[in-house]
């Protein structure tokens, strides 16, 4: 837990009580539809986490022997873990599983080597309680909305039983459409086909597809979606003249690697287009190259830690779409980098001057004590406070997310208690900002106001 | 205002009371000649500001309401601006201008929504007395000299009034030839033959070009200039064997783009070496991209907020113009960037080694605290000190300018303490170091010395 | 001396007496095979040192002047620095000579040009005393192992008089390859027929060059190197199907730019894969651009202080020789960097997921109180501590060494006291990492273990 001080301290009270808002993640929506309990804590804690596998890969610890792409005792997965947790030392996930044990799961002894048995029984005993099943801990969180992040192509199944049934909990999905649009996944020709059967629209036409596309964000809406997610590596976006005849060589598989890069370019803009007609909030995660590791993608599959940050240049990057549709007061988009010498060169600048654009918090890598505080040196004497977006916990780790919300609303204080012993305004409006920063920026840059 | 304890209040009382040497910024040289009171506090203090009108037209408010573009009651755009004064939170906007309410205009009550209308009416009772014309207040300010930045192709007249007068502040021009020097510029062709009329010189000739540059810059020093600005937004410098033959396809309209860059790149050294010859410092303010707002510009003009940084390459960029004099003990260059993370890369590095070059103050959406406190962790360990240039203020707001000279001397005071603190020198060489960066190392940079 | 505080004071108390582990450096091994005293104050202190020279050329003093290209009286020479000595206010520099004057040469008297003639008298009579030549100097220092740097053509002979004759300390070769593996150098023909004349091997042939690089490997290892180490300016690794293709064309002098970045690039995987089977750690040094001052370079030679950093892309340049070995869990690879928006963006993504990648420390410039705390602030939350190499002090100022590693341990400990300061673990951990990062991460990166 990060240790505060004085004004900080003080800050961080007056927020720590307040409600999760959680408006971007990757929670399974089939939690909150079956509410069955959590399998193990190699499950819940060690095997679906990227952060944690790829620091014990880094170590010569092989996937295989933590359960990932292969058999292994969760058991053995613990203690295999437990025996690296000196690797974590100055790493968020140490705060964060630090977090997790004692406050969300009640265990006061230290994890370390020796101790590995011992937690582990004490969370598995845990886990088979009610009271640890994903919609008691739901509402223990005090978690007013989770978004979730699904394809395209999800039918959202889970979400109509989470919206058709008696549980009050609010779980919207997010629009992802990055396998239905970028032309360089592989899938993407039997992605459009799908598409077309899903929404009962002619995708072999241009004008079918983007009917389909806004029959799936309507859907996506009807089920409380207020979000889209699109994901880039080197930011690109130009509105094409004739998108219809670029269409068709896609589909017949004859498109350079130019003409691919151009049409998601394109359909970036199309989107933007759709959010000014539905209102949804446009998200772009940009700069993570993803998969770097072929063998490593080859033998375990993606999201296995070897996606690494690329430098962005987000100004000309963005001058296609912003320049089509960039003024209009109903759009909203969200910028998210991993490229940090952005925010104060192209991001903050950027959010301080066009009216649809908001600076998403750190991210990944970055939603630290020290990535937080970088940010906010970066882009608040540019941007404000009124151009951010508040937080994410972007977390496929349900049990993280009080940790991450307490760690963002600690580092808030932080900076705040800075602010004003530097003079930079007195506590009342630190105490604003403080409470703004940790519910009300997400809830008004995501349009969750209920 | 920035508030400072122990050591840092002491270093910063050691040079508040220093005069104002203000080398680089875009005040209007008529305010001087003519001396006439300023119109009211809307057209005083956010009509003219980039830097509120932005943070506005960010958040939703049109620039048509503020006044931009359209008429408006200045009453009425000053209780907008009040109406969203939280939006300045944390940013140096909001430290300058409480500043100017506070210690310029004597305005003790806070900027509000409520105080909006009182707090107009008294800025615009004092903006009709004698003691608020621009003369008193440049004589109140204690500024010691002040430069403008006037086209290669602005007659002048007012700097000549003002030199011709009886009123003795030093207010001196600055040649700024970007139009006459750069064929990306629209009016390119345009601007040559005005160059040719004004000059007497023979432009349709690359010598008689030359020649009237050299004339010229003759003509801005014997009012005073001391130094030359180039706006450049990819750096590039390149020695050409005929670029006379260039200038000629240039003069046809018959260049390419990579042909215009290459001739720009081309007249920069040209300058450089026009600088050796006179003696004028050559200021260098890279990377902005102007105007990545086309709607804005064709409505509203240039300079409305839409000028975002990129990334630069200081390094390659130069190595044109530095191989070919930047040896030359009589050259004498000041690079700005808003590129941070150039600051350690590439200046520091630069300066550290070429004798031309200095390393300019933190620019535009960077001279606020955080951001001054970045620059001199990223510049002084490899430049020390003696490679910097001191400060500009950059404005062309003229209430502001004590409020950003004593923001940078508050943070030279706060960066000093921490060099005391850490151990790196002694206190005395830190009460030395705060004058030498108040207005010593500008005076010297610049060549100011009386 | 960089001065500490409470916790910051502890915490460096524990590593000051550590022996010296110095893996990468410039040392001349004569020095310590032939054990000649030092020549005077100015050859020693002055003259070899580019932080020096260059800081007192970027302002405007003649490098002749200081003795380099030309004969000078080092008593001179001596009172020139003395001269400038304020130019150094702020710079890691002053702090190095400092603490070699007064804990090293034991002189109280501060340097000033008033004190410069007394401190040259004074260092003068250390250095004829048999206390102050290289061995004794080394084993007053408490070094455990020196690395030096090594052309591959280097016959290695001091390094061979060293181990065979009777003192005791640890001098250890580095193979460092550049000359014959990047066909950049305008050598590279030559160097490649020397290389052949030296193993014997038939480097007219491909497979006669790699079998010659293997040998040379040998000998360095036989002779105690643990590392190779690989100078590049733009990172880039590609495996070629056809190496010996090129090779001749290169042999041949028909070989364009772009083949020859490629014939680097795959040579350095070669290197890689050697390093696989030898156990050789591998270092990249990456991102500086050489020599770019032409005349400093014609007239002075190189290393003269106009080696520049550029930006890198460390991701897409290294994904050749990553993808091709990166996995091997023989492999060792050390990574360093001057473009530090690197550090977080890239290096500590991929040294917290490839098991061959280690983080170099701050490097050249950035060897610096500041420098080593945005490492620490960029590198740790997500690559950890044991992702790290510790440090080198990679100097050519064999008096800096205590220095340099005395201000890595005090800077160290005030990032630790930090973090215990912020909660982030408790003072037993930071007091083993101390450790850790004084010598036993050096020790483990590079495979020092006696």
């Amino acid at each position: 837990m990060r240790s505060l001080s004085g004004q900080a301290e003080a800050l961080y009270e007056g927020t720590r009580a307040l409600p999760i808002v959680s408006p971007h993640g990757h929670c399974d929506p089939a939690w909150f539809s079956t509410d069955a309990p959590f399998a193990n804590p190699a499950d819940l804690l060690v095997i679906p986490d990227h952060y944690v596998f790829r620091m014990l890969y880094s170590q010569g610890v092989p996937l295989e022997a933590l359960g990932i792409g292969a058999k292994a005792d969760p058991r053995v997965v613990f203690r295999l873990f437990a025996a690296h947790w000196h690797l974590f030392l100055g790493t968020p996930s140490r705060i964060w599983i630090e977090h997790v044990l004692r406050d969300t799961l009640g265990i006061a002894t230290p994890l370390s080597p020796a101790s590995a048995d011992e937690i582990y029984d004490r969370i598995a005993q845990s886990l088979v309680r009610d009271d640890h099943r994903p919609r008691a801990l739901f509402e223990r969180f005090n978690i007013e909305v989770l978004a979730t992040t699904d394809s395209a192509l999800d039918d959202l199944s889970h979400h109509s039983l989470i919206r058709d049934g008696k549980w009050g909990g609010r779980v919207i999905p997010t629009f992802r459409p990055d396998g239905v649009l970028d032309p360089m996944d592989a899938e993407f020709g039997r992605n459009i086909e799908q598409l077309g059967r899903i929404t009962g629209c002619d995708t072999a036409t241009f004008e079918g597809y983007l009917e389909a596309l806004r029959t799936r964000r309507a859907a996506f809406a009807a089920l409380g979606a207020t979000a889209t997610d699109h994901a880039i590596e080197v930011v690109w976006t130009e509105w094409l003249s004739t998108p219809e005849a670029l269409f068709q060589k896609l589909r017949q598989g004859v498109a350079s690697a130019q003409e691919k890069r151009q049409f998601y370019g394109h359909m970036l803009i199309e989107m933007a287009q759709m959010s000014v007609e539905d209102g949804l909030v446009m998200q772009i995660h940009a700069g993570s190259r993803r998969n770097t590791n072929a063998r490593v993608l080859q033998r375990f599959g993606r999201d296995k830690g070897a996606d690494i940050p690329v430098a962005v240049d987000w100004v000309r990057g963005l001058e296609g779409l912003l320049n089509r549709v960039g003024n209009d007061p109903q759009l909203r988009i969200i910028l998210f980098t991993l490229d940090e010498s952005t925010y104060a060169r192209e991001l903050a600048p950027m959010a301080g001057h066009w009216p649809c654009l908001r600076i998403g918090p750190p991210w990944w890598f970055h939603d630290s004590p020290a990535g937080i505080a970088r940010y906010f040196d970066s882009v608040v004497e540019t941007a404000g406070y009124h151009n951010l977006a508040g937080f994410n916990d972007d977390t496929r780790a349900f049990l993280s997310i009080p940790a991450r919300h307490d760690l963002w609303r600690r580092s808030v204080a932080v900076h705040l208690a800075g602010q004003v012993d530097r003079g930079a305004f007195g506590l009342e409006a630190a105490r604003e900002l403080a409470r703004w920063l940790a519910v009300d920026l997400a809830r008004d840059a995501y349009r969750l106001e209920v």
